[in-house]
């Protein structure tokens, strides 16, 4: 009996996680709310809304637009929602999470409790941490459409679930390493959404690649030390899953976090740059709650205490940033 | 009595230095080869070849086209001459470098010797270690001419000197952190130029982003272990004039190292590459000796093994690559 995956999320990094999956996969299980969507990717064979070049074969997919019926359907649950919706589409769940194995690969805090996804399943659902994993890249979904080569790092406390699920989503274009370290792989992938915020501000105010630079330097330093009050383990901060995240997501010109940021250090509020975007960057949310992690754990972090004062307490961003450059080196 | 500096070069690096030099003296010594740029800056006041919207005021300058002059003129000598031509420049030194304090601000091998440029400086010339210091970035020159922010590294053995090289190149747009690791800091200038060649082999060769930012992190890895073997010392590789000096040049598409190798990757023989961008890129000959170096220190770097057998054994690139894509993660 093959193992049942399914995916839950209708956006660009869901539709990737099918696309992988159905390169193995006779079937693949897969939960979006959008009820458009889903009878387009019948009909049309593709995702109207995200990666729409992807063709998929719709014999091969469970398509529902009930979370419960594809987490009772599942072995392995996908998570692919924005964090921002994440704790509400969670409240639609009653099926039982028992025997679920669940990797998030959501990069974010869940606003409502201001955890990450991982631990916001193991506190609410009671799922144990060795049924609990982390997908994270460094992935632009853009690029797994394109079957452009990727590198994803599978991470779970139990090494066999990380290596079945790094199995289903490995092909020519997919690489996968895994990982036992499920806490600092999510938190950086949260992490660098922070830094990609700050390296659109400093874009926006006028620095330069340089300093862009001395920034992403600085930034995985100050991920290494925030990490590691979280959680002392050891763990190569250059590996991709940390450094290489940081940098896909620093360095990109289409990040919705470092738009977001760059809108700011132009001079947008926080409020017009939000409506400009009609949407929220998940960095947002991520900035306020590492400040208030922060604010116990006491890891010395001025890009993210930067961040955090011009996103909520309305300091200057020219001046907020003059006095960062005075703080990196 | 105020310290007398000298700048070694016409290319754009060594104007650079001179407009951040001409910031905090009243006199620069600046020795050029060409009389052409050098009569031109007295009469227009900028350098006609590199960075000629930076203006100079020819009363600040001391100029020569006589390599002697400037270093008898002067306490501290800046050597920003491209690798490829520093031994040959040096054939015409009569003078005397006793008492003189020599920085390198070349990045790269000198090819005559295959040796970084403060080693080739000891051992040529009996220059004391403590003497001898290196200048590295992050840092394009083309974003200094800008006043752009930028971050600068200053490592000599003995910290005097490199506080005195730091107080006169720092300025509003300067910023520097002075360092004791002189061969690690110029060996990471030299080994970049390496792995911005792998980048652009990579992009000439259509893969993208998500691939980019792996070979970036496995490439400061890469880099750590080699420096570490040619001399092992307490340093942070992710410090900015190692990772951020890594990242300047890797993500520019202006670096003529990533370019070189994009070309490559496009499908050029390196002869007609470096016909077309009628120069040879510092990161061919760093290739090679860094490549020779690790014969004898046995450091795992398959990034620089992939370059070099393209570049010196006629290698597939596709092929080589793919290799490649299998040993990183």
């Amino acid at each position: 009996m093959s193992l049942k995956f399914g995916v839950l999320g209708g956006g660009s990094w869901a539709t990737a996680i099918v696309k992988m999956l159905s390169e193995n996969l006779e079937e693949v299980g897969w939960y979006m709310r959008s009820n458009y969507a889903l009878e387009h990717i019948k009909k049309e064979q593709h995702n109207p809304n995200y990666l729409s070049a992807v063709e998929f074969n719709p014999s091969q997919l469970k398509l529902s637009n009930d979370i419960n019926e594809i987490i009772k359907y599942a072995d392995y649950l996908i998570f692919a929602i924005p964090s921002a919706f994440v704790g509400k589409e969670l409240e639609r769940v009653t099926a039982s999470f028992d025997n679920k194995i669940v990797f998030s690969a959501i990069k974010g805090i869940v606003p409502e409790t201001g955890q990450i996804v991982g631990s916001h399943f193991h506190d609410k659902y009671d799922i144990p941490f060795e049924n609990i994993g982390v997908i994270t890249g460094p992935c632009h979904a853009e690029e797994v459409a394109l079957e452009r080569l990727s590198y994803l790092t599978i991470a779970c406390a139990d090494e066999e679930h990380a290596k079945i699920v790094a199995k289903h989503l490995s092909s020519d274009y997919i690489k996968t390493t895994i990982s036992d370290d499920t806490i600092g792989t999510e938190y950086a992938a949260m992490l660098k959404n922070i830094y990609a915020i700050a390296a659109g501000i400093a874009h926006g105010l006028g620095y330069g690649d340089n300093f862009q630079s001395v920034l992403m330097s600085n930034a995985i330093r100050e991920m290494k030390k925030f990490i590691k009050k979280v959680h002392k383990m050891k763990r190569n901060i250059n590996d991709s899953a940390y450094l290489g995240d940081l940098l896909v997501t620093g360095y990109s010109v289409f990040s919705r976090n470092r738009m977001f940021g760059n809108m700011i250090g132009k001079g947008y509020t926080v409020k017009s740059a939000q409506m400009e975007m009609s949407m929220v960057a998940e960095g947002y949310y991520a900035a306020e709650s590492a400040y208030k992690i922060n604010e116990k754990l006491g890891a010395k972090t001025p890009i993210i205490n930067a961040v955090y004062d011009i996103l909520y307490k309305g300091k200057d961003p020219k001046k907020t940033f003059i006095k960062l450059t005075e703080k990196v080196d």
